[in-house]
């Protein structure tokens, strides 16, 4: 009987400045025991899928104080994020061998983590893809629908805008506002992805940022009546063109910047002082305030999937290999949908 | 028996960029009928006190469409803000010759207006200062309250960074966060300023801001644990160095920006990635959404200037000659506490 497996893991050699590189990751083999130690509670993992998120890139940067969301990597350790993974041995009362779980674990092909509430999740629906827990059921699908109805506060017949809508989150978000009866745009950098938002995933109108002189103005052109609410992936030029662009007690949620992590000084944004005249609330959010609401959102979220009501995009990178190229294209938005890379089909 | 009056106005001579200054006001005299016309419902007033508010300066500029929340002034026509005023004559069911009233009026000795509810308020307390109900128990006093209760979500025990401390909203808020409870530093421009903050207002610290080469390090001192609620007078470089300084899920309550007013180009804000990394709430408001709470204002606020719970600083400017400096010297930020212009003491 093998006791012991080799363990493929993806390292960060060092803080990163600026866009991140393929060669800011390297490769290293281990030997796993495929046990877990006598009167331990950790679970043994074997991980399947992994996803690549844009948050990653804030914890490949030497840490500041102000930015504590997400601890910073560890140079020359593995690197660490969601995924979707089997268990091969517990000492866990909760996780039998055999189970699923999608939650933090190591970039590498066997994990052994401590399961913590809100960090790892139990898979309890398998009639979907696995994959799916590594975005639409799992961390990003809920920042949507977190995002979204706890957030935004809604109502029906408002105008909504998405920036990056193709991605994991801004896919879902502009389903759930479609669902609500909203006027929905999206924002992508490519046409594939303009026509996606379209045809695929329902939004009344999309556009190619990459391809807007003025945001300013193609954001009026999209709303001539304005913006009601804006659901914030990208930061920078373009919330400040939104800004230009809100109505009155507009709403603005912050799940993301993306255009700001990889600068090492950020864009300043020059229109703040509309929050004054529009009365404007901006509210950052992060996921993990809302997981007590996941069973909930599954509850909501499964049967639309199995109807037909969502629709979800992925962009799948096939084994653990392929990883770091995965992870710094979704910076340069080359991935359509949600990227997830395949470390394991079993 | 005189049945007209001379009416000395100020008048705004063109759009203003950048600061105002005194020659960009002009005065000019009219004659006004002491009476009212048939059948009209307007009200003709003596206006006693005038305010100077920050907010002006943005109506003194060209209008822009994103800028709508309060109108332009007309260039060669008289400007207009709140005010205390004497009623002469009343075709308004309302108001009996002799009321007093609070509300927005012109820049003149006589105005004839209509009254409007959100715009006018009859003054039923006059056993407390008149010029008052510019500041403490008018408008500016009114967006302390409900920005503090209802924008900021104080609770006992947070941390409270005011800017703009001294001014007339700034050293209400401070007082309130006091009452509740909260650890309040506040912030201002000069050393006699920094002392009223400290000695009359009861503010636990307070730091010049113009001796402050690093304002995030400032706040730092300031606040070793970290603030919970900024209310937010002045935007720019302060929002900067706040942002670095929020707590997870801070508020900022955005009253004003009067760093920003006067500048052709705003300060770009760097720093709101923050936004995310914080889960913070930056919530703009506009006092006018909030006076249907006025009347329990009053009810709160009369019995704690009676009892001495509560200070009020005012810096007086003697006759309508005397506006343009006071309000240019706002942006200057020459007044000491609330800057009022007496028209009339009757």
């Amino acid at each position: 009987m093998t006791t012991t497996a080799t363990n493929k893991q993806v390292t960060l050699k060092d803080y990163v400045s600026g866009f991140p590189k393929e060669s800011d990751f390297d490769f290293t083999t281990t030997t796993v025991e495929l046990k877990v130690p006598e009167g331990s509670n950790s679970v043994l993992v074997k991980n399947l899928y992994l996803s690549c998120d844009p948050y990653m890139r804030t914890r490949m940067s030497k840490p500041k104080p102000s930015t504590a969301l997400a601890q910073a990597y560890n140079p020359g350790q593995p690197i660490s994020g969601y995924g979707v993974s089997r268990v091969i041995e517990s000492g866990h009362p909760d996780y039998q061998k055999g189970d699923l779980l999608w939650g933090i674990v190591g970039w590498e092909e066997y994990s052994v983590i401590t399961p913590t509430p809100q960090v790892h999740f139990k898979i309890q629906h398998t009639d979907v893809p696995l994959s799916y827990y590594t975005g639409l059921l799992g961390m990003p699908g809920m920042t949507a629908y977190a995002g979204f109805y706890e957030v935004c506060s809604p109502k029906k017949g408002e105008t909504v805008y998405v920036s990056a809508a193709s991605g994991a989150v801004g896919q879902l978000v502009g389903q759930l506002a479609k669902m609500m009866g909203c006027y929905v745009v999206g924002s992508a950098g490519s046409k594939e992805k303009v026509d996606l938002l379209k045809t695929k995933f329902g939004f009344d109108d999309a556009f190619n940022y990459k391809e807007e002189p003025d945001l300013s103005a193609a954001l009026k052109r999209c709303f001539p009546k304005g913006i009601d609410i804006y659901f914030e992936n990208v930061g920078g030029k373009m919330l400040d063109a939104v800004l230009l662009n809100m109505n009155p007690h507009g709403r603005i949620a912050v799940c993301g910047m993306i255009s700001q992590y990889n600068l090492e000084n950020q864009e300043g944004v020059h229109n703040l002082s509309n929050i004054i005249y529009k009365r404007i609330r901006i509210q950052g959010f992060a996921v993990f305030d809302y997981y007590d609401k996941y069973s909930k959102f599954l509850e909501f979220v499964l049967p639309c999937i199995k109807e037909g009501k969502i629709t979800y995009v992925e962009d799948v990178a096939d084994g653990l290999e392929k990883g770091p190229e995965a992870l710094v294209g979704l910076f340069h938005g080359k991935n359509v949908g949600k990227q997830v890379v395949v470390v394991a089909r079993e």
